[in-house]
């Protein structure tokens, strides 16, 4: 077998064979496929596209060339969750205990953040003493006495996604539903979950801009799944303003909090309990999603998914009295008001652009290796469709220093002020099944 | 500038600047923008093809990559001649003392095969002591002194265009109109000449297999030559099976000596007065191609272009005694006829196979480095529209082994006798100019 053959049978439109892929992903990260040869193959399927089968092949190579944990030995239909990307989207912390308080395990390896969107892990670790790095043994042990675990990737996870997707970063490739679908499955199935629940965010705050694309994407994912013998479904939401009132990682923890005590913003709140009933009906614990809304929200009110999470942050060596007294999270220096220029209606929010405010503030990466501030942030007082008067405060920086006013006045220019409340969204759009 | 929003720009289709493209090249050729980039953007060249302005521009930052001649103290105008590369095409060879003798300056800086197409330079090299290696002083010496030099490039001919070709031959880039219209571009202007004929070759044994991709190509062509302000024009000419009867080497020396002689066959005198004339016509020798062709006719019966041919290989210090007897080139130990298993008329024959049998004799090379058996090579006794009887000699291999049972049977194959005489198409079917 050639490279330069199967990059050309992907330029002329040809379907690769399960074994093709398979050589291929084997050959690259043995580094005997150089870059330049990948990179040109990439770009041909950012064109052509692949078939429901490459997809499935393309992912399971990249899945095998690194380590696959085997979750077997635990009993239960371990179901996991995974997120697109969004801002604001904290949705992972009260969900893992909803969904483990009501019997179903979650094992959840999970990710950090880059850009504009956070990451569930350096959240976490705005919790003093949370630990993230857990073993094999350890992840595996603490799913089983409390059916809940969020760690990082321990061992080498799908090692030619990894440097696939650097390359992709550099050369134009990384819009690319295929190739979207195979690095988040690659990784995904490596934690040995036997189902899946996906929010594929959709919305300018998100990866997916339009509904197709996000559609798109959804299919590959849940395709993708059904070949491996995972169970899924894919939730379309909406990302065209950030998810609940907080961006930024200690803020984000004390939000989750008050969705687990049963406050908290309603689209958070629906949000976590629509992905818990989905989560609890694939891991056999509902026979419908009604009968599943119910048992979550029945579990929000009367604490016991707060009592889960505070189980969750002691056996990862957390302080879990941080439920009790949000100050022990860390708190930034200065509160700064962003006050409306003009009076109106939110007609328009860019979500990106309060997500990258938040990354300025020290709140997120722009590089890999970027040291977090864990206490600053975005908090929300309006959202799309209030009506402002001008001089109302828009959204409260927390910060470490008072020089932020050009972080400031990205935060006013991202909020659009009309004259007449905007069409409503619904926050989940669509509801995909393989 | 970064090389990965050049990408991205070229792959949604929309066209690179001038500045764009310069700084690309001049990057790439510093090694500052590594090759897994370059082969991204080249698929998506692949792909979305160039706007004119961006061929040009593309073609003349590969040209400035590398060495350029100055022949502006060479009085008149310089005219040269380009051939995309065909089965038998040793039409260089005739053309260049028939042009010269008649007052046009012909600076030709030529190439080696590569493939199933054969090199004018490996072609001249057949001929004893011929020296193709000349210096600039020399080169631009004897175009003073006789008009004519056929050489290879001294100097640094377009880098950048030579890592590239590189990178396209394994990335599945190489069928691209505007990077092989920027790659002939980039070499052909470093030889500082004021105007080119263009034989854009289609059929079989081209790389154009389409009239639609051959005029493409040449419509670049000549469009790339208009803005470096060199005066072109584009033939495209018949390439569905071998030009003349000879294949290889010295055998092709041997039939351009004929063609001198005003012997040898018609399609070779026909294509070689054809291009004469157009040369003559844009080097200001003659007014029309009516007159032109008169002229190359006259050169060629009263033996002025035979002479000049002798000129040319003395002043490159070849023995022109070849001319007078052929069998001072060098010669094959054996000639083994290929017979016709079948009675019929030939309605195809694979021009293509019989190039790359030729190769297999040792006329050719399969990778840059083969070392070539000038003798060696195949004649034709047979072409398009021949009525042939079962046991007829198609073609006469001169080989210097006696093993050649599977180029035989390769041969045979590449002919294909039916009942009817093919459709004749014309050796001349198009003229694009600027």
């Amino acid at each position: 077998m050639r490279m330069v053959d199967l990059i050309t049978k992907k330029r002329d439109h040809k379907a690769l064979t399960n074994e093709e892929l398979t050589w291929m992903i084997e050959q690259y990260t043995a580094k005997a496929i150089p870059d330049y040869q990948m990179s040109a193959f990439l770009m041909a399927v950012y064109f052509n596209g692949m078939t429901p089968e490459e997809r499935s092949h393309f992912a399971f190579a990249m899945l095998h060339s690194g380590d696959v944990l085997d979750l077997s030995d635990i009993p239960g239909i371990k179901v996991d969750k995974h997120s697109t990307g969004g801002v604001g989207d904290k949705i992972s912390i009260p969900l893992a205990p909803l969904v483990a308080c009501l019997g179903v395990p979650v094992p959840m390896i999970s990710g950090r953040g880059l850009g504009h969107t956070g990451g569930t892990l350096d959240k976490l670790e705005s919790i003093p003493g949370f630990n993230v790095a857990e073993s094999e043994t350890q992840f595996k042990q603490q799913v089983q006495q409390i059916n809940e675990a969020i760690i990082s990737a321990s061992g080498e996870v799908a090692p030619a996604d990894r440097r696939i997707y650097a390359l992709r970063d550099v050369t134009g490739t990384v819009e690319s539903i295929p190739l979207i679908a195979g690095s988040i499955m690659s990784k995904k199935l490596a934690s040995g979950t036997n189902a899946l629940v996906f929010d594929v965010k959709v919305g300018n705050g998100a990866f997916m801009k339009t509904t197709e694309d996000a559609r798109a994407l959804a299919k590959a994912l849940v395709g993708i799944s059904k070949t491996a013998g995972v169970k899924s479904v894919a939730l379309l939401t909406d990302m065209s303003q950030p998810l609940g009132i907080t961006i930024g990682n200690s803020l984000e923890i004390a939000e989750s909090i008050a969705i687990l005590k049963n406050r908290g913003p309603k689209d958070v709140h629906d949000l976590t309990v629509a992905l818990a009933a989905q989560m609890l009906v694939l891991g056999g614990k509902a026979a419908s999603l009604e009968i599943a809304s119910g048992l979550a929200e029945d579990a929000l009110r009367d604490g016991r998914a707060l009592n889960a999470f505070k189980q969750l942050i002691t056996a990862q060596g957390g302080d879990a009295s941080v439920v009790d007294d949000s100050r022990k999270l860390p708190q930034a220096k200065y509160r700064i008001a962003v006050k409306a220029a003009e009076s109106g209606i939110v007609d328009q929010i860019d979500t990106n652009a309060l997500g990258l405010a938040a990354m300025q503030l020290g709140g997120g990466r722009a590089k890999k290796d970027d040291i977090l501030d864990l206490a600053v942030g975005l908090v929300l007082h309006k959202k799309l469709g209030t009506p402002v008067t001008k001089g109302d405060t828009l959204v409260t920086l927390h910060a470490d220093t008072e020089n932020v006013d050009a972080i400031s006045n990205m935060v006013r220019n991202a909020y659009h002020i009309g004259d007449k409340a905007p069409k409503k969204t619904p926050l989940i759009q669509e509801v995909i099944r393989p």
